[in-house]
């Protein structure tokens, strides 16, 4: 990134550079983009470069960037009552507490609040433990669960590796993923009836009376934008049934509207017994996360301690927040208008794309939530990039929407597009366009020996 | 707590009882108290009863409830941008890591902020396993550092048994606590020398060489205030030095002149390698914590990626807050009042409790952090209430308390007077006028036959 020209956005480059040790990166290597201003589905640089964000940031801005209801909610908690401890009973808590769980399957009465996802993990499985009196994790290779101890045990993509201290109980299995099969599926039957097997294969040589919990994101985010086969979700709950597993939806990034509906599970019809959320939630303008709870869960802990808890929990300014997002989330339909999005926009333009750009090996996704398989060999679906890094294919193709004013979600080989879900069908339209550009980059990198044998892109994720 | 009279508190109760899962409690046995308003050291709940907040909620209001700078930092925030993913810069960002690493010992530059300190501790913990290429992590019993699974894991009360899952390579001692010694000392220098030698005795039994880190609160303040004798710490850091093992003091909940300095550390004249804090930075007004990272620990990850993060690292709104907070308790001199206030009046007023009450069995403190240890037998010392959990003679006090209009915090046996740094000296005077009075309920439960014997009781605290 160019170093900002103002003034202003100079110290502020160089304030960061000097004090802000940053996130999952070589501090050396880092070159961040000031921005100064933010609106709806844009962001600006110091200089006053905009960008369409296609990211969300970290998939949080659901309803986009400073929306007047959230930030008036947000300013008016402040002059009433900024904290409490989470021991006293406060309005906005409560009033968040209850439309989340009303969002939530029948059954789910109670919300414990934490302030990010990891945290919701961290208790989610620790319910879990106690409920079942059992110890084992199952969870998921391609899964990511944040990154306190336990969430980054039970992550299943190479962040762990270098955090692996003392993870015992923790089974990692491979789910459900057509396009890079671990099971030699041809069809999304067979690779749900073979992903299954392998689920309820591991749990019985692993000892199925030792499982507590399975952890897994409705559909995996980070790893790809995987939904998962009709059925398999299915399938999980009545092997969860079947052992006495308590069976854990990570709805972090998928939650609050994300794949144009209110939860992700909704599009599955399956309801889990713990649901933990973050991000969406209140667009991530002030952290929140919690676990939504179903009801022999909640009662377990009725006469009880249960042995968790934070000091900010239920922080009363993330959930005046939260109150204001969902308020404003239904009264502008705003999870409708995403599905309608995915379905009407980004999945036809996505397939459009697709098809003119050999590096883009598969489109997956729905609502406001696609992913790009970029690939340097179609045939052999080989990554633009290695796993677990970048490389310079990948960047020019960052760098090539950068500059046209799109910043997108990037991970490896990967480009997913997670815009608001308040996005205009207009700044969708301008976004392919832009992505449809960058992709010529790409297209640079695919090794002309694999043209014209490859299979035909694919479309998936329109649940059945 | 009587169920709210207003129309509004009954609604607000209600919903919470159906809604809200609470922190470290049988979710049936709660009665919270619902607060609608609060302002400086005083807060009111649903029927407009007020309350001299000297919890300062969960030791974290350092600035008291609204503080109107801290109030206005966070609305100009808001209105202006409230979000931004951490690897961007932002510069509320940059000048709060700028504004933290100002008031830590020299040679601290970088700041990496969480959401609160439990992450705090999860990611120095990293850090120091990084560093060293070590494993394991020695703490303190009484110690408490938060309720993700490594935090819990190095917690040492007893709200760990239940999360013990997996902590292998977590390594627990007894440090120095004369009034309960573990010892068999006499006097501070004699603790002091015998928990050192007990400390540096468990490391060569456990493989000096497989130690990351030895993290300790700097004073242990949920498990009852126990200033280190003078000279503890510089024992600590030797035998850090002598081993080769990161030095972690956690400055949660002492931090942002709670002991009347910056940081307790100050207090003490000692350099560690790293230093977690939250709660006070921003009086708990937005979720933030973070980590205080030493030039060799920041310059050893600017080459390699730092294998860590979290979605609302150095969220802007959290920062806003951080950067009014201490900017305001510069201009205000708010740390030097407290370190008056703990001078001149609670450790005189306590001091002259104690006298008075055979139940307060030692008072420990210094700034705006006391900690009375109550006892129903001052010649054993056995406690109020057993370890763990309450009963009647602790709850008896705690309600006249609050029927007398004040909050405490309270631990088991012992409550801990922590107002906010600017309480005034007539809102100490009336709080020590209230407890005054509680205390003869304690009295009550003193058994008769230990009157007369007992040892003074002494105030602990000040360093030399």
């Amino acid at each position: 990134m160019p170093i900002p020209e103002s003034a202003e956005g100079r110290r502020i480059y160089e304030e960061d550079r000097a004090h802000v040790f940053h996130s999952w990166s070589a501090q050396n290597a880092l070159d961040p983009l000031v921005i100064t201003r933010t609106e709806g589905s844009r962001v600006w640089d110091a200089d006053g470069k905009g960008y369409l964000d296609f990211s969300s940031q970290l998939v949080f801005t659901n309803l986009g960037h400073q929306h007047p209801r959230v930030v008036e909610a947000i300013r008016d908690q402040a002059a009433a009552l900024c904290t409490i401890a989470p021991a006293h009973a406060n309005g906005a808590r409560s009033e968040a507490a209850r439309l989340v769980a009303e969002r939530l399957p029948d059954g789910f009465d109670k919300v414990f609040f934490t302030n990010g996802g990891a945290e919701a993990v961290e208790n989610a499985i620790r319910m879990a433990r106690l409920y079942t009196g059992r110890y084992k994790v199952l969870s998921f290779f391609r899964g990511y669960h944040g990154a306190t101890q336990q969430a980054i045990n039970v992550t299943g993509d190479h962040r762990r590796w270098p955090n692996d201290y003392g993870a015992s109980g923790v089974v990692h299995v491979h789910g459900p993923f057509l396009y890079r099969t671990q099971f030699h599926a041809t069809t999304e039957d067979e690779e749900r009836d073979r992903a299954l097997e392998h689920l309820e294969s591991t749990i019985r040589f692993e000892d199925p009376d030792a499982f507590a919990a399975i952890i897994v994101e409705t559909i995996p985010g980070t790893a790809g934008v995987m939904p998962p086969p009709p059925g398999y979700l299915q399938g999980v709950r009545e092997i969860c049934d079947r052992y006495g597993i308590v069976m854990i939806l990570d709805e972090v990034m998928v939650g609050f509207g994300r794949t144009g509906a209110w939860f992700a599970l909704d599009n599955y019809g399956v309801v889990p017994d713990l649901v933990t959320f973050a991000k969406g939630v209140n667009s991530g303008y002030v952290p929140l996360g919690g676990v939504g709870i179903s009801r022999p869960i909640a009662e377990f802990f009725g006469d009880r301690p249960y042995p968790g808890g934070l000091t900010y929990s239920g922080h009363p300014l993330a959930c005046a927040a939260a109150v204001a997002t969902i308020k404003a989330m239904v009264d502008e339909r705003a999870v409708e208008h995403a599905a309608r999005l995915g379905e009407e926009i980004l999945a036809p333009g996505l397939a459009r794309i697709a098809a003119r750009h050999p590096s883009v090996g598969e489109v997956r996704g729905l609502g406001a939530f696609f992913a790009l398989d970029l690939v340097k060999n179609p045939v052999t679906r080989e990554e633009l990039s290695p796993y677990g890094s970048s490389n310079a294919a990948i960047g020019a193709v960052l760098a090539a929407c950068r500059d046209d004013g799109l910043l997108v979600f990037n991970n490896y080989h990967r480009i997913h597009l997670a815009p608001p879900l308040n996005t205009t069908e207009e700044e969708v339209r301008e976004a392919l366009a832009i992505l449809d550009r960058a992709l010529e980059v790409a297209d640079s990198y695919v090794e002309t020996s694999a043209g014209g044998t490859r299979d035909e892109p694919v479309l998936e994720g329109v649940p059945a």
